[in-house]
């Protein structure tokens, strides 16, 4: 089977100019077929408070009203995927940007109301395997902002990782999937503050050891339960790392295997 | 030959929500294959204000700096692209948001920077004919903001009416070809207060005739312009009206043919 390869980045990347930069040339220089999927950053942040739209909680949980959606579809599906498409063309790859309406590639239900009413936040239910295949087959590179839509009018903000993970496992019966999420550290690491630290391979069993002793704790908890459900979805292999990694041969980052 | 309508709606009707509901409805119950250009509407003006983005302006021509194509690009490409693709998906209309960078649609020639420096502005130099049919091929409607690119990184604001007549006329070979102007009026009128004063059919020499009474002035100019140029390129028919026409049969608006 064909390899492809689905890749997140994170908002930190895209915030750091030099970063993104050596990032886009990577993927652009990438043979295989292969899937962008990127997060915000701080620009809906600082959107919002120039444009004075505060940001609203419940319990600390960030809802996503129809102001802030507006902001969210105008950082994520505007500016950054555009010259993410743009600055992809210019290194010869041919970019396509999309949100989940776009070609309905991914319809999501809308979050249930209790215990929080999130306002237009969803999860995705259905990838559109068929149209982004044809894109792949044409030689086209999709590249998604976390934005989805219910198939009835409505765009919903979606977390980033889980639509990488669901738009990696729709692909596990047609190519040899490999996600890769780039964020800010070499991978998972036994102490926080250290690099040394790195654990270069997790399989399930590794996983529930490390979380019960909490050094997988806090933010990775979301990305590692995305990567082992894509892995029992079919995905070949899951790697956490810098950026750097999606086209370095040295391992330097932490694998996730069933 | 199959009919393709290439309809673009300008800014006007995309601020108001009651019209384009309406159109929206009509442009989704069309069956012909079919591509939306659409316009901007008042977004980026008030984009700007409230976050202080002083409009650039060279001897009263406005200038798209960094800034202002920031705005466009999240106005545009953004929210308005955004939420007209998921309300056409909700109404059974399967439309793809695209600028030019998107899967290389259109590139553009940046503007001579003499006698003015218009800034980030290009006007197209090609159209990717086989990537938007593969498109229409399978039923998918692109749905395009007036922004397109250099292929060199560079994204470039674009005049809208410019992009719809270059997408028609691409087409020109493989479809019959109908451009429709979307505006705030029934058409071209001899009295621009009197609505029953519609001229309905107007050819090129009756065009020379209107420009050297006046009669056509202003605004029009360009759009009509652009609409004589799209003709000799082979385009079967121009139509400039009220949105309503996309679907009406009363020939109530202005066709214009060579």
């Amino acid at each position: 089977m064909n390899t492809l390869k689905v890749i997140k980045i994170g908002g930190k990347l895209i915030d750091d100019p030099t970063a993104i930069g050596s990032f886009l040339e990577d993927f652009a220089a990438i043979k295989e077929p292969k899937i962008l999927i990127h997060g915000g950053g701080n620009l809906a942040s600082s959107m919002a408070r120039d444009l004075d739209v505060p940001v609203q909680q419940i319990d600390g949980r960030r809802i996503t009203d129809d102001a802030t959606l507006d902001i969210i579809t105008m950082a994520y599906a505007g500016k950054i995927n555009k010259n993410l498409v743009a600055r992809l063309q210019g290194l010869g790859c041919n970019a396509l940007g999309l949100t989940g309406a776009d070609g309905n590639s991914i319809v999501s239900k809308i979050r249930d109301k209790k215990p929080i009413d999130f306002g237009h936040v969803g999860d995705p239910k259905s990838v559109n395997v068929d149209f982004i295949q044809l894109l792949l087959d044409h030689g086209i590179t999709p590249v998604f902002c976390a934005i989805t839509h219910d198939g009835a009018g409505q765009l919903l903000n979606t977390n980033a990782d889980t639509v990488a993970a669901d738009v990696c496992s729709a692909f596990a019966k047609a190519y040899t999937t490999q996600l890769y999420y780039c964020f800010e550290k070499q991978g998972v690491l036994r102490d926080i503050n250290d690099p040394s630290s790195l654990i270069q391979d997790i399989d399930q069993k590794e996983y529930e050891h490390l979380k019960l002793e909490k050094v997988i704790a806090d933010g990775m908890l979301p990305k590692m339960q995305n990567s082992f459900r894509a892995l029992q979805n079919g995905v070949s292999s899951v790697h956490i790392g810098l950026a750097s990694m999606i086209t370095s041969t040295d391992n330097n980052h932490t694998t996730l295997i069933l």
